[in-house]
């Protein structure tokens, strides 16, 4: 049969992935993903227990498809105690992780052709997920701030003028941004949503690490400083608790939810893991967990900032205040697509910066994104690791700035 | 803000459902849904408890976006032992649930305006995925033997002539088919298939039912038949083992599976859950659960034949040899959709024939799905439920017969 004329015009442009299971290299130092740190994995054994048994008719049969009440309910109040005073369980749907949120906003909202607001650069796994719906991508820079509004404004009138369709949303990382690492002051959030409000655009919050906060003071959630019901959240159990629980929510408008929720054909999330949460934050084990967190991760950070800045001397970084990751601009003749391939020959795996412009970068970067960046995950590898990974990219990099190329470095 | 406008097209066609968590009656008799006998349920706190000890850095961190490979071999081999010799894992998606699955092949394949085949009944749940998609429905009857295929045959060469496009695949539910019971004979696979592989027509095979038999020999699947590689199957071990676990699979040619898993932005599905399933199937308990579902099933499904009958003797019906469902026939002035609401009044839920058909029901009813029939499924429900459940709709039936509208049932 020829497949390729039977597949949708989108689908058709993805690029193939095999979906063979490749071997890694064996225990090669991973920066490169949002994965936890082992020990930091909790033991549900207790709260799976209880499920299996107590809840079983309820954890084993077909949940209600928005999320189970009690985990709604319980979102909810946490988004209180996070600022945002209206928070209520009948506009929050739970959801197979926060990307599956995300995807469920763009079926709601997005036809082909639409445009979108990005950052440049954005977080990498959302690009495929906006380019599966055959977007139009607006990019725009980020300083120490945040998204830049007023680039953004100046955009979206010159957009205007040309009779171009306004973008349906923007979407942003506003706390400990991936990759950038940086976080929105309030009046940059208050900015973009005045902007947003203006222009009748969606705001779509993606804020995975805003508890994976190390030291300083939270900036309020786009959500809680949201007057005129524009801002969705996304929000996810996979850093607050485990990854593989793959359970996420959104919040946001009843009108737009309500909708949302019928595109949801899963037949409701797991009630297992749904109710292995609220068994857990119930318990109270949630707070003491994520102060374990931040301490850790924290600790984490610290390691590799200080390995970077003395096995990389010419790198910069904004050394951020949370989160997963350190984003490195290099001297701008060093190549990271070259440095993440030479050091995943060499058992360092890290993310080159360009995977995360999902277009040219916009008008900052001259319609070239740069070349100059890495990202470094500092979660998931030990201290040790981060050491002896740090070293390796200093050496491959050292080797690209006198043009040697190092066949192999010592372990 | 003006949300409304803001939807993409689809989306503002979808009917509003509200995310509340509404009240159902106290202890309703369910004829409605498909969920599984409590009874059956399984305990799986075994393997919960070794999944989250000894699997728990697999278990609570994201998985591999195709599935844990231990899961994609074991349903290799479950299809290959069900006939399907050329069977792999790498043909393997693990996916959440089979409605995710049906999901990912709609948006690989369906462009808004794109034609389907469904038959006239079809699986209601199904239908809002399709909708979602904007697609046209080509309906086609069925008979004893299944998917009237020389009907279908007649209409693709009707639309042909007309220059219109070609359906992009045949949607069918071959064994113990949703909601008629059917199950297809030999002949009319065979012969569907060719029809399909002559006009490059692929075929989407969802068999969650399939073990689920009570007696008789089983028809070879429509993948086991399949010999140019165009039957997708779905699968999921939501019938074989129980709903609340959400893990299903898709099984179909390799460059359709390497695009479809990129459409997949989940991050993988539940790793726990999958490795629960894993040890459960491994552990060799799997064989003798379902000798139980297919005992337990056969028993509430004889039941509630024997009650339709005594209770509702003027009503057809086909006794499925397996599967969850009867599909009742009333007589033509009896209007299904009446008899499902007054009988939710009188605490039975059971689900309205016309529920069931995607359209106009295609040429076999003129252009008007025809209201007379009801289904209901046997499997939740306890036989004295059963025996009750049937006595209420009965004498809501011969009240509607009568003319009178009942008040209240006896209890």
């Amino acid at each position: 049969m020829r497949t390729e004329e039977l597949l949708a015009g989108r689908a058709s442009r993805l690029p193939l992935i095999t979906t063979a299971t490749t071997a890694s290299p064996q225990h090669p130092i991973s920066f490169d993903s949002g994965h936890a740190f082992p020990g930091l994995l909790p033991d549900l054994t207790a709260e799976a227990d209880r499920a299996l048994t107590a809840y079983r008719t309820e954890t084993l049969q077909y949940a209600p498809r928005p999320g189970l009440p009690e985990l709604r309910e319980w979102i909810a109040g946490y988004m209180q105690r996070d600022g945002v005073a209206n928070a209520s369980a009948e506009e929050t749907l739970v959801t197979n992780g926060a990307k599956h949120a995300l995807e469920l906003v763009c079926r709601l909202l997005l036809e082909e052709g639409d445009a979108i607001v990005v950052t440049a650069p954005t977080y990498f796994t959302a690009i495929p997920i906006f380019k599966s719906f055959g977007v139009e991508f607006i990019e725009i820079s980020q300083d120490v701030d945040g998204l830049n509004v007023s680039e953004l404004e100046h955009l979206l009138l010159e957009r205007k003028r040309a009779g171009r369709c306004s973008p349906k949303f923007i979407y942003d990382v506003p706390d400990f941004h991936n990759p950038s690492g940086v976080t929105m002051s309030r009046e940059r959030r208050e900015a973009l949503l005045a902007l947003a409000e203006k222009n009748n655009i969606l705001v779509v919050e993606d804020s995975p690490y805003r508890k994976v906060r190390f030291e300083g003071e939270s900036q309020p959630s786009l959500k809680a400083l949201d007057r005129s019901g524009i801002v969705l959240t996304l929000g996810t159990f996979s850093k607050l608790l485990a990854p593989g629980l793959r359970i996420g929510w959104v919040s946001g408008p009843r009108d737009l939810l309500n909708r949302m929720v019928q595109l949801k054909s899963d037949a409701g999330s797991c009630p297992l893991t749904q109710r292995i949460i609220v068994e857990f934050c119930n318990s109270g084990r949630l707070d003491s967990h994520i102060k374990r967190v931040q301490q850790i991760y924290g600790l984490h950070r610290d390691r590799m900032v200080a390995e970077v800045r003395r096995q990389l001397p010419e790198v910069t970084l904004d050394v951020p205040q949370g989160g997963y990751y350190v984003w490195l601009t290099l001297p701008e003749d060093i190549d990271g697509d070259v440095l993440a391939s030479r050091a995943a020959r060499e058992g360092v795996i890290l993310i080159p910066g360009s995977k995360f412009f999902a277009g040219s970068g916009g008008s900052s970067f001259g319609g070239k994104p740069p070349k100059n960046h890495v990202r470094l995950a500092y979660s998931h590898a030990t201290p040790n690791e981060i050491v002896e990974g740090v070293g390796r990219i200093g050496e491959i990099y050292r080797s690209m700035q006198s043009g040697i190329r190092i066949v192999s470095v010592s372990r």
